[in-house]
């Protein structure tokens, strides 16, 4: 009775972050199969274009493109290296080595954007990708479950466990800003108020690790884990991979983010909209692939997990994270004070997921109205 | 075991738009009943004394209230031919002409109002047709059905669907009055604004006029269709009563908006209090009375249903087409942005809605509270 | 069958406003019980400590900590006096009294306030014990009763049907700030505005009575009543010992009144800061200890009960009161409109309480995340 949810916890995981047939490979097969061949090709020649058009010049859209695409296979082959630590480490501690690893391209993009002073571009892609997750690919996920299986159950109790904590850290993460527009005392302490908050997030993160190393997931329900089988991969090559694939996201975000300005000045496209949506989609294009591909094979409860726990960990890790390193690297400094419309459009989001999961079900219907939703708040930032 | 729901669903139908009379008629009875009759005359009645009133003058209340009163009758009217049209063209059709019909009403006094230039009272009686469904009518269904019957319940699957769907249209009507708020760059294109979302909002409507022409209604979870057993008028009766009605619907309706003025002038009432009040329970007083109705027959659910699905049609096509329709024929354009204190107020009503659906169920001192925050909402218009 | 539940809700009862030595007495036992006599001496000596700091001089902070400490002990010993006077009128009528009599000392201490003229302390007292309840006490009874029995359910009909009620009252407080704020011509009507709000809620609470008087409990859904088997005390003496603490809560909150802005200057404390969270915590001591007891003891849907009940009375019936008799007595005009934080701050809250009720299960993260909203309010505050 053992065997059997074990086996399909390695086929959920092992299909997660690879290719179906990553998935079907038994433990015994080769070293590389063809996916991985796949990710490490894509990466290495993304990754040769994006500096090529970074130093010998081509225009300032290629090299957005192309700095872009390397992020994003850099990091499925992140993930795929932490995948093959996996049980190594026993489920528990890949689940916190990928929970940490899995943001780290958008930490990397986060960190070059202060640095190159962009604050208000950093503000917008936090909560663009909360709204990215929240309405985008979970409308996506409704569409395409819906129109391939009817309606679609959400309501495991951990989905909903989640939810409620998705909610609770974002509350917490808009209060600043709340504080800072409407508590005219608070105002001059917004960036007191933002390390406080930043500090309460951090140490409610801790809190919720034993729990998420003891059950096998650091991102509190997220039944990731990675280990598909025997990992195909000898140790040091997963290590190297991992270093190699790290090191080169941290250059690569670089790029991405000297990019990233003059690329939206061609394309007359505002800062707001850029950080809101472009930066937003880039940074979560791998993690928001996967929840769609789940929610298409009728793993409706757990891609509703994988969607939602995203934007929690941005709310209760990333955002704070930055608050913090950039006042400690003397970047430009990052607070938790957002543009109200950023705060309206994300309380909206929240509390819209919210009730869809308590509602217990989801169909296509309410997938394009999430949809519609999301469009319509992107061009409200059309106009920067 | 087919049967039985079928004549269920004819008896609920029967019951919707007519007299508890009308559905214990046999399909094998007279062309006009009694009910059909008191509507016929009192709707000629009243188009008389609206007729007399506006152009023989008489004061502008009396116009008012006159023409007020033959709006009313002929949305009656509408309704029940609508219905004897309906088992010709099959339960879907049926209700999605009734969908489209059951608003024509609100559709002309909205139109000559905003030919009339008077923007705010269109915007104040949209949102307020949507107060007045989520917490006065509710609020009534609440108490009427739970003084009777003790505590009901809501939570069929399809009352919770439509109030996701609600929800998210609600979300998606309101967000231009937020960015024109307080997201700077977008007000000077509320207009702009205000179109896409109208497309977007008719776009999701349109995707889900397949289902409701399958399901048999296009309110989408509302059990309409309106065949009281076989149709008790003929073809050319019921297309020509519908026709007339309508017709006399649009004449009223400006005789109406003619009359709002000095009426509420002549009363001290403020345009916002007119909008939000007195011309949002006028346009839909038809439809409360038959959810009250069924709320005292015990038949909660259906009541929700119907209640709840008033707004989500305001928010999902009239509001939309009136937007379009302003620009197309040159009126006095309608934006979606919205007074503040009115997306406040309908933020309020539909969370609340939410809860209470989720909660899944009612008694008559939830319903009193309903009542209860109507009026206070009301009460903060009153100063205009 | 009967039997087992009525001595079941004994139990809880003589538990609640007692220690667990109170409830497992007898009914047979002596008249007073050590916790009696831990309360009655304590409210003594505090009572004198308190007059003595008051009179003499000492210092604003020893006489402010000795008043909050004297009011605190006279409100459980108002609560013991109501519980032993219990069965002699009913569990209907005692629901009703404890009700009345329990929001006494923060009744007694607001009046006072507004006579020193200081509403927003006040305003700040009445928003920040709804917080401190919905967010710190509930967050420490998830805490406690997460590390002590894991998860927990929280999804009785009760508990979600006063929570319901409690967002409908909450909704209907914060309306009037909402209009003063956006909707420019009802500003000047700020006054009258609350008091109609006033009215329109104490009505509510009033249809809300004869249900509490026949269920026996006027808190409408928390099982209260006080009668730990036979009344231990003569009526005499249940009588004169509530009157003696009634009279004594009235005087020691005077002083409470005359110390507290002395001692928060002399510790550099805000009003707003001292309104929020030391007169809303000193207010409700008792109250918190009990829901959070219930908790540890697995009694969480209890706990919950008593918890978000709290919140519901200060919205249904001592802020509306405070209106109502700060115009009666001329002291200074308390009106509902609320500073803008006070209003997001207990949207938020509430917001997160019923969905936390919907969700119908509790764990210690949330519990802490909930700890974490309430700490980041409170730094906001602390800028006065």
């Amino acid at each position: 009775m053992d065997v059997a949810p074990v086996r399909d916890a390695q086929g959920d995981v092992g299909w997660q972050y690879g290719s179906m047939t990553a998935a079907a490979t038994p433990a015994s097969g080769p070293a590389f199969i063809r996916s991985d061949w796949l990710v490490l090709g894509g990466s290495a020649v993304a990754v040769v274009l994006a500096g090529l058009t970074r130093y010998l010049g081509g225009g300032a859209v290629p090299a957005f493109l192309c700095s872009a695409l390397a992020v994003t296979l850099l990091a499925a082959l992140v993930g795929r290296s932490v995948e093959q630590l996996g049980d190594r480490f026993g489920p528990g501690a890949t689940g916190v080595l990928q929970s940490a690893l899995g943001n780290l391209p958008e930490l990397f993009i986060s960190l070059f954007a202060l640095k190159a002073g962009l604050v208000a571009v950093v503000q917008a892609a936090l909560i663009g990708s909360i709204l990215a997750n929240l309405l985008l690919v979970l409308g996506l996920c409704f569409v395409v479950g819906g129109l391939r299986h009817g309606t679609q159950a959400l309501g495991s109790e951990r989905a909903r466990g989640i939810t409620v904590l998705m909610l609770l850290s974002v509350a917490a993460l808009v209060l600043p800003s709340m504080a800072s527009y409407v508590h005219t005392p608070a105002a001059p302490h917004e960036g007191t108020l933002s390390l406080v908050v930043s500090v309460v997030l951090l140490l409610l993160f801790a809190l919720t690790l034993p729990a998420s190393l003891k059950r096998g997931s650091s991102r509190l329900a997220e039944p990731t884990g990675g280990e598909a089988g025997a990992p195909r991969w000898s140790l040091a090559l997963a290590v190297g991979l991992l270093a190699a694939a790290s090191l080169l996201a941290a250059f690569v975000s670089d790029w991405f983010v000297h990019a990233l300005q003059p690329a939206m000045a061609a394309l007359h496209i505002s800062d707001a909209f850029a950080g809101l949506v472009i930066v937003a989609i880039a940074g979560n294009a791998i993690e928001n692939v996967v929840g769609v591909q789940l929610a298409a094979h009728n793993q409706s409860e757990y891609a509703f997990a994988v969607v939602v726990n995203s934007p929690l960990q941005i709310a209760l890790v990333l955002a704070p994270l930055l608050v913090i390193l950039s006042q400690l690297f003397g970047l430009a400094p990052l607070t938790l004070v957002f543009a109200p419309m950023l705060v309206l459009a994300v309380a909206v989001a929240v509390l819209i997921t919210a009730f869809i999961t308590v509602d217990g079900e989801s169909n296509w219907i309410e997938g394009a109205a999430l949809i519609a939703v999301y469009l319509i708040i992107a061009t409200a930032f059309w106009w920067g």
